[in-house]
């Protein structure tokens, strides 16, 4: 039980997906929830740097921030838990985190920067817009947990797991694959103020992807748990020798 | 003349660095300007949805949006330009973006979000926390930026680059480098308010990186421009083969 693991998301402290997946982690070890106060969808990688953090401890061992998913990897590692986890589980995201989304995902950046900082990590999401169920996603967490905790991860690497909103029995299996690719549409709304000011919304709700077999998309849409290794080292090392021919 | 720029940064519409940059790109073709109304750094890819956005043409074709630099790229692309760009050069950016701080960095991101949407991009950034001398890095901009409408770009790859601060005869020359790695260490400092409440400061400026020949990082301490060819398909495709391997 000497095993510390730390949950976080973007969906809030009180979100359903969140309490689930810490109630089951419990019995892998300690755990510790450091999450947002609120809503931080989209927060992507940001980090709040112009002001102080405050944390508030809402009931044992679960803290809210009022910051960003990467804030509260930073807080409770150097701060609030005052020493490493061996684990951050970041999830159960009320949400599809599928191809390019992954950097615009707070869920997704919490566990990308625990892999900065040199922690085991995965993200975990519901790929539904309603309805959610989080039981299977939460089972497949701890089996995924107790299996990183025997091989470890790849270097520089963490999981992006993505979940069918089924049942148990309608799952087919799950699947290593790579990150899909989006259709990108115009995804921008202009509208008319009651005072007849002009203004932009960033719409862009309707998760078309393109179908290619072997991506997160098409596992999820074939009834698949997705599993997609992602790379912190964001350099394109075959473009490298490429460029290394310019003559500028 | 035919040929559209689209100019963004994250220190904000008002600042130098921008400004020296989009002067320098009105050689190449029509200008336009979409960047946020004030200082958004550490930003990341943080997206604006749960609100409207605002746009003003401060001075012909140049807009100020109150929202992030990749809400910039969106709106300029989908709303204001309504036409696709086809370059985007993002920054000149005050102070350096060098190894993990690219996914912190709304600067890059900007890039990042144009290559989604098929734009070739770079971000370009001084590589300094003072005394800023934009001049070197603005004539190397435009020299990229016309190297590429030539070549252009490797497949879903955006380049970062990082000009040293220093006189043009100083600088070395460039050299094409992989994305460099901070040394992490205790980057959150815990104070009491006047009122006795606790709270805590993301700090972390410390910028110690280690030294590895061919990082940007190294490049940058050694007097050469560094040019990181980035990815956007986060994908670590080997791991994928690794992990396939797997009995889970």
């Amino acid at each position: 039980m000497g095993m510390k693991i730390l949950i976080t998301n973007d969906d809030g402290v009180s979100s359903e997906g969140l309490r689930i997946l810490a109630q089951k982690m419990g019995a892998l070890g300690e755990v510790y929830v450091v999450a947002p106060d609120r809503e931080r969808s989209a927060a992507a990688h940001s980090l709040t740097l112009h002001r102080p953090l405050r944390v508030e401890e809402v009931s044992p061992k679960v803290y809210a921030v009022d910051g960003t998913p990467v804030d509260c990897i930073n807080l409770a590692v150097f701060g609030i838990l005052k020493a490493r986890p061996q684990l951050v589980v970041s999830g159960i995201n009320k949400g599809p985190n599928l191809g390019e989304d992954v950097v615009y995902s707070g869920t997704v950046s919490a566990a990308f920067e625990a892999t900065f900082l040199g922690i085991p990590a995965f993200a975990i999401s519901l790929a539904s817009r309603s309805n959610f169920k989080y039981g299977v996603a939460a089972n497949f967490a701890l089996k995924m947990a107790r299996y990183i905790m025997q091989v470890g991860l790849p270097e520089g690497t963490f999981l992006n797991i993505n979940v069918p909103n089924l049942e148990e029995d309608e799952i087919r299996s799950y699947k290593i694959t790579r990150q899909g690719k989006r259709v990108f549409g115009e995804s921008v709304v202009e509208e008319v103020d009651p005072r007849g000011k002009k203004y932009y919304w960033i719409g862009g709700d309707e998760q078309r992807f393109q179908e290619i077999e072997g991506t997160d998309f098409y596992a999820v849409a074939n009834h698949y748990i997705s599993i997609t290794p992602l790379r912190v080292d964001l350099t394109n090392h075959s473009a490298v020798k490429e460029l290394e021919g310019w003559k500028l």
